[in-house]
């Protein structure tokens, strides 16, 4: 059974990681540009905290046994990171999250830019990371299996083909009878009519708090080059929109995706809290919420109806 | 000397330390107000890390012979650190930041209300605790001295009576004059002006940036219930100020006071970043910076006249 000094060493681990996902949080929203050294040499230091603190129950998990459902959980989601932890050295972890916040900075620019040539240098070397990492982990498929397993627990390159390959044939089919029957939306003028940044951030609002029914004291919507969504903490879950003064639509769409990500976020249920389950436990999932509202509810007549008349 | 491992150890405080900053900032202006019960309990639990880490440290702090003034340094406010953590149990520390973090919520509230009895069982228990701390650190003269001395090194309520009341007489003197001689300022009218929020925003930032020339990429601006200043690291200062809507002075003057402030954080020496040095070592010298930019130069005919012209 799990012991209240495993749940307090782990606590350490929960505090750590929230603190970190608002320092990512807000490298992307506020932080002035040049904080971003510092901020990438604090969270490298948090991040081998956290790490020396899930090595120090290593032990604990291990011998864990498990009295129900909640408990083989824990114990299996706290085994995967510590896996992690004692196959990828410190170094090369610590190296990809420095990489990654400062990358994230220089992306930002390069993206207003429109300069590739900038940010290549940090995805290349990222991309050499990711190969040493799967490299670490070991793999019996293909390298990519090793991390594809990171984003979605047991998938395999194999299987994730199997599934779209089985898909493929069909896709064609009804892409050939869409193409046939001249059936794609033809532009209706509205995607280069551009629109006052006020206006539209009204128009977000009132559609995310009184159409979609957010909820405002567990939820707020930022700004950011590329939308995302963070749970820092299941009271406590922000999307962020991008309005680039044109097609209305990008702006609105991208505010329902990432509703969609926050209504799962927001799902987690208050047991979990504390525990090592307390985080969303596939991306698959979660990128079916994001898609169910944007493309199946957002894109319904139902629903363009109703913020139309609205 | 200070030895290397002493300096891993201590870089973990201070990352907490950043994160904790952070976290405090983020509670007055973007989280989402149920996200409190948690982010108390985060900044609680880092808080006790940092204890802990601190408590690792001892023996080295004690046993530090330093060799120059910046070690001399380092020894005297990790001492004072280490000496408070000592004094003070974990407890009566996590509850004073609890009970910090959950009723600068309850007070933005009240303060909007004008509801001072839902803030007051709060204020209560804060005084409550902090008479069991000044018990707990011990004093000579007066309780409050050994609260004083935590913001403000040194300065007991003797020598800051003595030094209040040595400007009494004067300051008695020059207000029977201004009374005497009817110098106050009659009010302009422009107390009750209202201004369009955005209009001031855009005046804030023409002032912050144009005029003042505070540094965009380590340097922004917010909004709060009220004004303040954060360093979370030297690239990275944050004020914010309160709009009224009403009596532009007030949005004014707050932010000229508050970039005092900030230029006093963002002039941290670099060579004393990842110490315990890189903080204000004054609450006193913090605020008569502030003072200075507001009221000696805001105030002043030659920077009324600039900012009018402009």
């Amino acid at each position: 059974m799990i012991s209240n000094s495993f749940l307090t060493k782990f606590k350490e681990v929960w505090a750590i990681s929230h603190a970190m996902r608002l320092m990512g949080w807000d490298i992307e929203t506020y932080m002035p540009p040049e904080g971003i050294s510092y901020r990438a040499e604090e969270m490298a230091t948090l991040n081998s905290m956290r790490r020396k603190k899930l090595l120090e129950i290593k032990a604990d998990v291990e011998h864990l046994e498990p009295r129900d459902d909640m408990e083989a959980g824990i114990k299996r989601v706290l085994w995967r990171e510590i896996r992690y932890i004692d196959s990828v050295p410190e170094e090369v972890d610590a190296e990809i999250n420095k990489l990654s916040a400062e990358s994230a900075v220089v992306w930002r620019d390069a993206r207003v830019k429109n300069d590739f040539s900038s940010f290549k240098p940090y995805l290349d070397r990222m991309v050499e990371l990711k190969v040493k990492v799967a490299q670490l982990l070991g793999y019996n498929d293909h390298p990519y299996s090793s991390l594809l397993d990171l984003y979605e627990e047991g998938l395999t390159v194999n299987e994730a083909d199997g599934i779209f390959g089985s898909l493929l044939p069909d896709l064609k089919r009804v892409l050939q009878k869409v193409e046939a029957e001249g059936r794609f939306n033809s532009p209706s003028g509205l995607e280069d009519e551009p629109y006052p940044r006020e206006i539209m951030e009204g128009v977000v609002n009132e559609i995310a708090y009184d159409v979609l029914r957010m909820p405002r004291g567990k939820f707020r919507i930022d700004s950011s080059p590329h939308p995302f969504t963070t749970g820092i903490n299941r009271h406590d879950v922000r999307i962020t929109v991008r309005y680039e003064g044109f097609d209305f639509k990008r702006a609105l769409y991208s505010l329902i995706h990432e509703s969609g990500h926050a209504i799962y976020e927001l799902q987690m249920d208050e047991s979990l809290e504390f525990t090592p389950l307390a985080q969303a436990p596939s991306f698959g999932v979660h990128e079916s919420q994001s898609r169910l509202w944007e493309n199946n509810i957002g894109r319904s007549k139902g629903f363009v109806g109703l913020i139309y008349q609205g």
